[in-house]
């Protein structure tokens, strides 16, 4: 059995039952029942995914994977594709937006060349797991072969499972690479399904012009691909880029070693898609950091059928909104154990 | 000249010429410009309030100030008023959910005695400014006099200069009070101006036929005080509680100290509003904090013209909704600090 379907295999649904039991420990703590709202949501939900109504935060880590894309040739992005190789560096120095937001939330930050198409010589503290220097032009033909696209899957989930090995119990998905979210675009339409006109957006700041553009080179790359969209892992294979593998490898590790898993924005959205169309129960494991500004976010969200945590109108990516989500669950988490209860506290209850 | 004129002659409209140069600063650093949204807008707007474009974050605070309510009588809370000094010391035992959420954040906690009904011996950390035990029953005649009012909101200005002076630059306003959301719904009523079936909520979880009471029990408060609702001070006088009170003068004292205020959810929003009608400058100094899932709080903030941080369905009030918010406000403080420059980091900009 591969890795992967290995993986796959391991993902079960989440034991209902403990819900009620963190439920009955949250409504004896000094509030009123269900006064703390989506906090209160989070600390159970963090109590049924990591299995304990005991539960406990150990360390944080957001995974930022980075990939470049052929169809950054087609003008769809308003940076030119050398800003990978160069965001990759400042994610190295701790300059990136990524970098400091983690930093003030407790998590530390892994970026990993899944894919970039640069070699990035003498880069230090990268996790080195390129699957092939960039993916391809979708829309002249598949991002990449099947193979490679399974390959950068095992990718995220290896390194899902070093994370549960080294204590950490949070984890956060993150992504860099200039023309990803027109590969995240596609992957949408395909996948929930979708019109591109719905779920292509202006990335990092298209004007009108280029975002038709854009929309028609997303339609482009489903028409050349459309032969290879009959699964989801064909589909990620057709149109995803690495980095949108590698985040769905993330997201199948970290539902499979029982860790909350806090998916960033619209790009790691489209990751999560293929990895919920790849094994259903998935979804449970989720926690859904914020709404992107990005156009088709919310589309998405819808198609999983979840609600962001923040709505901060970013649309940044590399897991900017995953570090400042992954603070509000740990609050929750907090809430949760270190509360006083009614009786404890000498607190009276309802008249 | 009182300490309160005073206070409100040092609040001027803000140097908006300093929104220029903080956003000429966020363009430059190593994201597509606006795309970290609300965050920018946060860093900006703290910027502008703390008179820097260096700006710097020290100590965070949380003022919590507690009073009790005459109106409690009517039966218009979900629990007993024995419950607001209970709160207090379980607060002061570090177990209520402001305590557990503060440390999340890095803030400290005061608690504040500006008006609860016992006497609260031997209660270690207090901060013991009581105005009088107890705000009178508002559904018989006025909650406090106006002197009365007035010292309250100077304990709140005394605190925010203390603050200042400790070297807390951001300070959140907090408050418990068995009843306190029927004297917000009322001032909400008085001053927004609005009917009371559209400010009163159900408070900590109050059923149809206890709502409809409460509602009732405001629109006698609106009647029995209708000759007191002329002015804002009066206002409060007639119908807000002493927190409301210490709240309106801690986001007066703040916002003369030059410090962000953030303002956590409904009753906090009350003090607030009375705070901005006494001197409108002082809306540009206000982070909400959070939109509150208590009725009346969206009226109330667009009564404002505000548009809160955070929305996480909470309704518990202490502050909860400010110390999460401040962590937000941190961070985006922190991004403005921190981030690599598109120079300093030789990364390419927009094609």
């Amino acid at each position: 059995m591969s890795r992967l379907d290995d993986t796959l295999r391991r993902i079960a649904p989440l034991d209902r039952a403990l819900e009620a039991t963190a439920r009955a420990h949250l409504d004896n703590l000094t509030k009123p029942p269900g006064s703390l709202g989506r906090l209160e949501d989070l600390a159970a939900r963090y109590c049924v995914v990591t299995g304990s109504a005991d539960p406990r935060v150990g360390r944080k880590r957001i995974v930022t994977f980075a990939g470049d894309h052929g169809v950054a040739a087609e003008g769809v992005s308003a940076y030119p594709a050398e800003v990978t190789p160069q965001m990759v560096r400042n994610m190295l120095a701790g300059g990136a937006a990524v970098n400091v937001l983690a930093r003030h939330v407790g998590a530390d930050v892994q970026v990993v060349d899944i894919g970039v198409n640069d070699p990035l010589e003498g880069a230090e503290g990268l996790v080195a797991a390129k699957v092939r220097p960039g993916a391809g032009n979708i829309a002249q033909g598949p991002a990449m072969t099947e193979a490679e696209a399974v390959r950068a899957i095992e990718v995220g989930v290896e390194l899902a499972e070093a994370a549960h090995d080294d204590g950490v119990t949070l984890i956060g998905t993150g992504e860099m690479g200039i023309a990803n979210t027109t590969a995240s675009a596609a992957l949408a339409a395909a996948l929930l399904p979708s019109a591109p006109e719905e779920t292509t957006g202006r990335g990092t700041g298209l004007d009108d012009a280029r975002l038709a553009h854009k929309i028609a080179v997303v339609r482009r790359a489903l028409e050349v691909n459309a032969g290879r969209l009959g699964d989801p892992l064909s589909a990620l294979a057709a149109l995803g880029g690495l980095e949108i593998a590698g985040i769905c490898g993330l997201i199948l590790g970290g539902a499979a070693c029982r860790m909350a898993v806090v998916v960033d924005g619209f790009i790691s959205s489209a990751g999560a898609l293929v990895a919920c169309r790849m094994r259903e129960p998935v979804a449970e494991h989720l926690f859904f950091s914020h709404a992107s500004a990005e156009a088709g976010h919310a589309l998405l969200l819808d198609g999983l059928g979840v609600e962001p945590i923040l709505d901060l109108g970013m649309r940044l990516g590399e897991g900017t909104g995953a570090a400042l989500a992954m603070s509000v669950i740990e609050g929750a988490v907090k809430v949760y154990n270190e509360m006083a209860t009614f009786g404890s506290a000498g607190v009276s209850g309802q008249a």
